[in-house]
């Protein structure tokens, strides 16, 4: 508990300083395709969403990605690596843009724009999807870690199947 | 004057903290197609434009949008609201590479890049322009706010006209 | 000395303000084709290349550009004014993710990602590619300067050569 009062009491200046720092961490994580890091940037009660955002503003539920849990996003991991087939291709995503919406009681709610770029082999590199980070961190650990993680993307068409986490 | 005293005073990791908030919260309101909030980004007195690269560097004046004064501006959200036709679309910015240029009396000079992604129903997104914000802000009510903002682009080609701010 | 020790002593959130507005200024130099002021961004014994991340990933050292010493990229520079023949263009950098990697000795191990946009005259706005930065910075003349940035790229096709730095 001592690590969450510290983060409660921080001011908005270390607050952005510490979320910047998790975002590049995290976006690092992935682009350099360390995707068995992945699931340590969230709680063991945690939900990750790759939806629409025409879903979300229409309340529609339907989600293109949806895991339950630390051990859904390990599921994720499991498929990329060996159950998935898939053309090699890189991506790599650009966070910009974050601001701290503020406390709810323990949970900080935090969002900030995304643009995916994939590139596949012999080919040119080419937006994926960009779209908007909305969560939800809460201090587990000592550090920061998303209690709920949606990536709201603008567009229903993107290129290939959604292969990677966002 | 005592905001105003406040920014004046700050040294430059405050200011960029300060001014990083504020951008954040400018893309937000216009992704978030918030554009009833827009205005209130800009003192009474306001310039606003957005104009080509090839333009300015000519010394051109010809500008694709030109806003004078923030009725000109509330004139631009009723246009979007009430008067124009144009195909549903969601654009979002994402703004990088903030420079602070420094006090001119008492208007802070401020650089960024910005890119605008545009996505129509049913298309995939696609780069709408990419240019660089030439700002100058002023402390008005306690805050930041755009005395003149250039939107300087670098393509002479958008995929269609303006239809949302930048 | 005193220089690289008040650095060497900077916290984690002072030495990140000092990065972002370096990286900021950096940006800004090639964005504004002000190519004169790029090499004082590197100390003298600089290594400075522009590589496919293939290659770096299979440990092949061929480069697409590669400049030894302040005076390779002097040597660049001159190209870029007197030598080359390109068809006119734009070319903004988009750069996100800033992470410090900490000290090794006197030099700072650095990365972030970066979207290299190009716009060619009468031509929209495309992706010239993207990758991530990999730095060390050294402290010289009072200032961080780059004694090794490589710029590493996803896609081995790039729309043209690369004519500007990255």
């Amino acid at each position: 508990m001592a690590a969450a009062e510290r983060y409660l009491q921080m001011n908005a200046r270390e607050l952005r300083f510490e979320l910047e720092e998790r975002y590049a961490a995290y976006s690092a994580a992935l682009d350099e395709e360390r995707f068995e890091d992945w699931p340590a940037f969230f709680t063991d009660d945690c939900t990750y969403k790759i939806i629409p955002r025409e879903n979300v503003e229409r309340g529609l539920p339907l989600a293109t990605w949806f895991c339950e849990g630390k051990a859904g996003l390990l599921d994720r991991v499991v498929a990329i690596r060996k159950t998935m087939m898939y053309a090699p291709r890189y991506v790599r995503r650009l966070v910009t843009g974050l601001r701290i919406l503020g406390w709810e009681g323990e949970v900080l709610a935090v969002r900030a724009n995304y643009l995916a770029l994939e590139t596949l082999l012999d080919e040119p590199t080419r937006i994926f999807n960009c779209g908007e980070y909305r969560d939800r961190l809460a201090v587990v650990g000592g550090e920061l870690r998303f209690r709920e993680k949606l990536c709201v993307f603008d567009s229903l068409l993107v290129p290939n199947s959604v292969i990677f986490p966002l």
